[in-house]
């Protein structure tokens, strides 16, 4: 047997069913017409951006970085939500004007922008979030031919990193952004330049559980924004202090403690020098907001035994999970939460290891897990399914196709 | 400076660039009006299988494992040179059937069919390689529904496994096929039930380099057809032996030596007992037919150095190239054969790691390569790309959408 992770707070049952937005797994699975799908909580969404709001500092703005889940009624959602979006393409980009974010409110991160991306933010007043020297060379000769004023900020690459974070974005070589002690050259060339300099997007790390490594990482990126304010000596009028915010994925996993970020940034906020008292200050997040407020559910089509154990054969898999799986990003396999969604008050009573329908054996979706007794035709649900699951997986893979989505 | 793997044999250059199917790589990114691409050469393909028919025993016929690249212009070639294809979904049956492959000709595995794709299937007379006794009485079910004799092979998990293999899918618990000493009981009671049997499928593991351990394999599958043909006391009609055989993707990887294999198989082919003299055989092969015919190719977007490192930004990623990138099934992460696609003659004069235009460090094409001095719009090439490149990439991840494919 090996364990799973946390089943997310804000997940009751109703006749004995995992219930999202009050329906049970059942009728959701009716209702979007086909399984496997993802469905999104729009009541767990908005509790988390709440929250999120709620225990950081009033001067702190709250950006949705979409990549963590591009579904369009999500994202019409989030819209209404937050105050700006982070775009990491043109495709993104597009998604976001769809879902009614207004250009100004944009901003477009990401180290491989091609000229025609660059073209289309600046005709629309995105705000570049500019990841090397060439890049604002760009920038500024479309803008001189397109006749507009490019909006852009330096994404700096920073020389300490998130402590224990999944993904480090900065300490040390990295095709992030510009080497720190570059950026004021940088910053001056584009004021010279004439272009709208927005300030700094200084992105270290993400998924950090630790209430501490997040307010160190904080702190660090604050002070560096006070050395370059100084080196520049011109204010930045925005500052994106990036993201960071992990939610527990695996056994032993316990979630961020935001109250304690969001005091200890009050109190770093409060005592910046009057240099940087008009700037506006925000964190981007993507799995944070989203990631907890998503299921996947995926219907048991096999149930069969080999060599004593029992395999939960389902109609989904790695083609749509493939974080789940194991093979993104991660050397050692764990178990994410999951449980039998149509049997969720069951007591677990028997070990069994739920695979995908692929034909390799990478597509397992939970490692002899302790579940209640099942049958062909049950409803698992892989929790955590909100952030890069459906957009961050092969769904074309072996002919299979994209899931179903719902928000309800 | 860290090793790229071998370039695959039958690339050349033409004025100085790498070219596939006659046309230089800066003619063909032009030709397919965007990049990145994906580029297929059909002599390449053509080649390989007429180099692996000529080693393999004239008796044993040679399927296409379309899993490996669904791309519809290849399929159709492919449906050319090759006696049969094996699907693995209902999406990927369809594909078969518009490259005019006829159903009989098809055979279909996979642990997680469902009874639509068992009905479909059934309906049209292709061979379903059952994974399971439960899959066997819902296919009899659905055969008696239709009116239809469904024809049922059985596809058997095997005590051993392929030794060295990449994935190994016998030997111990799998979710795929039925433990070898339930298979006679179940096929007794496929015959019984008046259904086709076809016979058996045995799939031991893939991607293996090493002649001895595929041979070992391919003697053991046959010691165990024969045990079963004994246990059951019916010849099977068919025996899929299964794949196995893998290309060089890493530094010091070498080619199988298919002549060995074909060597040992025919001499175990030729001393098979009477039994199993009328039986076809055959082996279902994927990345070894197509793989090494395939070729990313990404341009230079940015040049950027970060503390010291000299990073080549391009405009694909592991949105089209997630196994190059090290995030699909390996553990440790090593650089695949590259190129600089424009410059294929010119001689390494410096150390660049190579990533995509995505905003995550996972996107790494090529770490720290020894390469030519290159330049932004320069062509990246990345070879090894024919087999589980398109179809197995989360091609919309960050709203970037798939790449170009050509077969030329």
């Amino acid at each position: 047997m090996k364990a799973t992770g946390p089943i997310p707070t804000g997940y009751e049952s109703i006749d004995g069913e995992l219930a999202i937005g009050g329906l049970p797994a059942s009728v959701l699975a009716e209702k979007s017409g086909d399984t496997p799908l993802f469905v999104y909580s729009s009541a767990h969404l908005r509790k988390r951006v709440e929250d999120t709001k709620s225990a950081m500092p009033k001067r702190l703005a709250l950006h949705y970085a979409m990549k963590a889940n591009p579904y369009p009624p999500l994202l019409a959602l989030m819209h209404g939500l937050v105050d700006g979006f982070d775009v990491a393409s043109g495709g993104e980009l597009e998604l976001a004007l769809v879902a009614g974010v207004n250009p100004n409110q944009i901003s477009f991160a990401g180290p491989g922008k091609r000229d025609r991306d660059l073209e289309r933010a600046i005709a629309l007043g995105v705000t570049l979030n500019c990841e090397s020297e060439g890049e604002v060379e760009r920038a500024i000769a479309i803008g001189a031919k397109l006749n507009i004023c490019p909006r852009l900020a330096v994404r700096v690459n920073p020389s300490f990193d998130l402590k224990g974070s999944g993904m480090k974005m900065g300490g040390g070589a990295k095709q992030f952004g510009v080497d720190a002690e570059r950026v004021p050259a940088l910053v001056r060339h584009i004021l010279i330049a004439g272009a709208q300099w927005q300030g700094f997007h200084i992105y270290a790390g993400s998924q950090a559980l630790s209430a501490d490594a997040i307010i160190a990482m904080q702190a660090q990126t604050l002070d560096l924004v006070v050395e370059l304010t100084q080196a520049i000596g011109t204010s930045p009028p925005k500052v994106n202090l990036g993201g960071g915010f992990g939610i527990p994925y695996f056994p032993g996993d316990t979630p961020v403690d935001i109250n304690a970020v969001g005091l200890a940034l009050d109190v770093r906020l409060s005592g910046l020098p009057e240099s940087l008292a008009d700037t506006h200050f925000c964190i981007e997040l993507g799995r944070y907001l989203v990631g907890e407020a998503g299921v996947y559910l995926t219907r048991i089509v096999d149930r069969k035994i080999s060599h004593g154990e029992t395999f939960l054969v389902t109609d989904g898999g790695l083609h749509h999970q493939l974080a789940a799986s194991g093979n993104f990003g991660t050397v050692i396999r764990r178990n994410y939460p999951v449980a039998i969604a149509n049997r969720f008050d069951a007591a677990p009573t028997e070990v069994a290891t739920i695979v995908g329908c692929l034909c390799t054996p990478l597509d397992k979706l939970s490692d002899s897990a302790h579940l209640p007794r099942t049958d062909v035709g049950d409803l698992v649900a892989i929790f955590c399914a909100g952030a890069y699951g459906a957009s961050a997986s092969p769904a074309n893979f072996l002919g299979q196709g994209p899931a179903v989505e719902l928000l309800v």
